[in-house]
């Protein structure tokens, strides 16, 4: 069975003239392809997916599973605000050869969205998944916590195979590590406390910023594994800025201009979000730039 | 031009066997659309417009236009994450015959959703829309605040009526409405502060709990535009209680289950929303009989 | 029995040196004791209480009991992070001639001032005083809320008259009032929310903003009380920008300098609170001058 | 100078009839500085020091002070609301003998305690204090929080040695270490974030559990810097539900409770906080004995 572990990119979605890019996207797939990323997330936070319809999610999945298949695991952002919705995805998603499915937390109506509601939620969702399901606790764009206790609880599921924690209590992610029941595994949901979690017996990330530096986040992982504690933690260092960036500081419209400046096809976000001005954009590459790991040309 | 005024039912959308049902919808509207009610809003958020497909909310809009066309006016809530759902959405309001739409603040980024980025987006919606923009404040769901700033700043707009301010910061509706350049109108967003808002300019209000008791609500407005204020306030008083329960206490589970105590058709939620209890059913009836405003065979 | 009514100025309290600065405060107790106000509350949020040591809490009610007797009523902040300071203060107030003490929940171990406990915390605090007992519920500062709940559980003790509300939830302040009973007093706690507070039954209001328009404070509750609502609504709105100035803005400092304005004297705050910028003190006469009522002279 | 390193207990204040039990603390003493510790805090948060009169805070420190001489190092908490409080308590920590000083936030006026205001505090604080001052972050009860960046400005200071973060946000307390100048040092706030900030070059921490289990506390870091990666983690993991049932669940009447399970003197807390009901002390016996860490005997 698919299992958790190591350095995902939680892609960004190319648009031009407002429409999903695909020929840009199949020239950024090609990049993360041949890094040293251990897979490709679609349709995560960073991936616009809450501004694609449901027609677009269906074709984008199919492209991202086609291209990367036979090359890398394809984790697809499934969630939605209703349970049918989340349901019919998922079964989109394996139709489209996808290896897991991330689900994020329904969350307009918060109040509603107490422990056993979700509970009951994540149970449906996965008991009618073909897929493996990832719980997605995002609570700064959802304003929910996936609690360690419920995510323990939902761990029982056989379906349920980890979480990406994007929130960032270490002491959760500890709790829910040294809890966790065989096979199911915790990833860290941002570059930023990346390490930490590696350090309490975090699996692996899905990370921004490996969009931009998949090789340099990888490598905190390889440098850690391999017992460099002093070079893995020195390069997490190296990266908590270039990630402030392109996701507190920037957000989405951010990394997509960074990831211009590794060469990729940013474009523009989709609207409401805004394209970063000129200024903030001078601030971003300074940003990267202090990393050395910018190619040289740009 | 349209002007809002009033009370207004934001209807709960009602389901059976998954879908909406329309037979069940009809006779429900046949209640609201013979009340003392000033009009309907659909696709609020106890529409539960976030669980609905786009084709979903298509169909509902032109349902019940046509049954309200010549009765009362209707508002329809069109707010998406996305810009251009929301504006493709209006342009569907103004073909079923709506009056005003009613967009709440795109909300998963909410780092991203500043003050500018929010006044952007507004803009561009009224913009291109055929029909008055109402904007939508809903704190406690999206997590976002339109302050009375920017309210004002898009009053500006010639498209932009008034405001739903579900916040309740009644201070921020003070702000609002004697800022308010002419013709923009300050809707109190819950029964719970109608009677505050009211004392301090609000022009009306769009209530949950107007489903139950439209009658009620409205009399509150009534009371107080006749200058009986003792008794618009004592009849505020009696509906706060109700209105906990059918808001912040049960949501919409307990305003579905409100509306069958009336003798309305209230059915399931659509998951992940859960049915009531069968003991908190027990509870809400006794909180809505405590006003003595259930119908008696009840 | 002392019973809660009217406008009262949470006075500021000023310093020379460091030291209280005795010969300025009787100055300024001239002015408020002259004004219409209803009292005086000396050491609350805005009399820099939680600055002052035990033994000058006790010098200064003696000095402002003195100076208010036969002229008006005095009710003194006495709460403090421990309940024997609590009530030992309360016992040097009644000796000092209080008329009644306003106690601020204890806030710094936060977690642990549970419902049950702050019910305790004031059921032994009434019970050992000799004075009635308000509660002050201040949550900007505190980040600790006195629900209406509680609020009303503890309005039953005979010795609890009332609370001075500064969170400005109205719907909290609707509950509290209509569920009070007999002699149970709702004070508004600012000068924004004053009308609304009124407008609910609310009793009166002790308001930041009275220490510099004590009289036109008081004048939106009698103008209220004759039945003028449509003057004392526009008065309350022509106060919002002035009492926010003096409040959430600049707060004490800010207070100190409008004091200046009117020709009382203001002086810096204690540190770690800082004086008010040049700049600042500009944008602040405006705000001030912008109602029509600072002293021509000034 | 003093450099901050390893394990410190932040101990309980004992009382019995109201008042410090000089006696019991002398007992409670011996085993504290006889354990693997590094040093001991006295009024620290979980020292009620905010219960504490000036008079019994500077009798106090010289109790501790005296009896550990020659033993381990003293950490005096000497955080005020006034900066002229604060500074006239750090001369009293001199003269009693402390090491250095630790200096929490003014938190009353919240709205005020901008960073320029903190910077400024803690600036004229460090100027005037004979001890080397180190930062209190501790947003739970203070509801403010020392930015990395304003720590990073203080720690320009040369009396400035360091922080005690319990604020537990990892990345903050990443960005601090790896951005601090020679000699600041940053301390875990709490035994459920220590492994994880070890890992990411603290030097130490102050910790409410090590008042109970001062060598297993003391041991993690040991293992850690022993190069014994496994045990170390193994022996945090073990430690967070303790940390928790005497931290976030029952505070420091928890905490008493639990010191009296090992045989020190706990007692009662000072009112407003409450003694631990009999079943939560038998569910805190449950949590503590889990751990195999509590004596036999008990």
């Amino acid at each position: 069975m698919f299992k958790l572990h190591g350095i995902y990119a939680p892609i960004a979605t190319p648009f031009a003239g407002g429409e999903i890019a695909y020929d840009k996207l199949g020239k950024n797939l090609d990049f993360w392809l041949g890094s040293d990323l251990e897979g490709i997330v679609v349709m995560g936070s960073n991936g616009e997916f809450v501004l694609l319809s449901s027609g677009e999610k269906e074709e984008l999945m199919k492209f991202v599973c086609a291209r990367a298949k036979g090359k890398k695991p394809v984790i697809a952002g499934t969630g939605a605000e209703s349970t049918t919705e989340t349901i019919r995805l998922n079964a989109k998603a394996a139709e489209a050869g996808a290896d897991a499915v991330l689900v994020v937390t329904p969350n307009y109506y918060k109040g509603s969205m107490t422990e056993p509601v979700l509970a009951r939620f994540y149970t449906e969702v996965a008991d009618q998944s073909p897929l493996p399901v990832i719980l997605y606790n995002m609570p700064r764009n959802t304003g929910i916590n996936i609690s360690a206790k419920l995510a323990l609880e939902l761990a029982r599921h056989p379906k349920i195979i980890g979480i990406k924690d994007s929130g960032g209590n270490i002491v959760q992610i500890a709790d829910m590590i040294r809890n966790a029941p065989e096979g199911f595994c915790v990833f860290a949901g941002s570059a930023s406390f990346l390490y930490a979690s590696l350090a309490l017996g975090a699996t692996g990330g899905t990370l921004a910023l490996a969009n931009v530096f998949p090789n340099e986040c990888s490598r905190v992982q390889s440098l850690f594994e391999a017992g460099k504690l002093g070079e893995a933690r020195d390069l997490q260092m190296a990266l908590i800025d270039s990630n402030n960036a392109v996701t507190a500081r920037w957000g989405i419209p951010g990394l997509k201009v960074a990831m211009e400046m590794i060469g990729l096809y940013g474009g523009d976000p989709r609207p409401p979000l805004v394209p970063l001005k000129e200024a903030d954009r001078e601030d971003l590459r300074k940003v990267l730039a202090k990393t050395g790991f910018l190619p040289k040309a740009s």
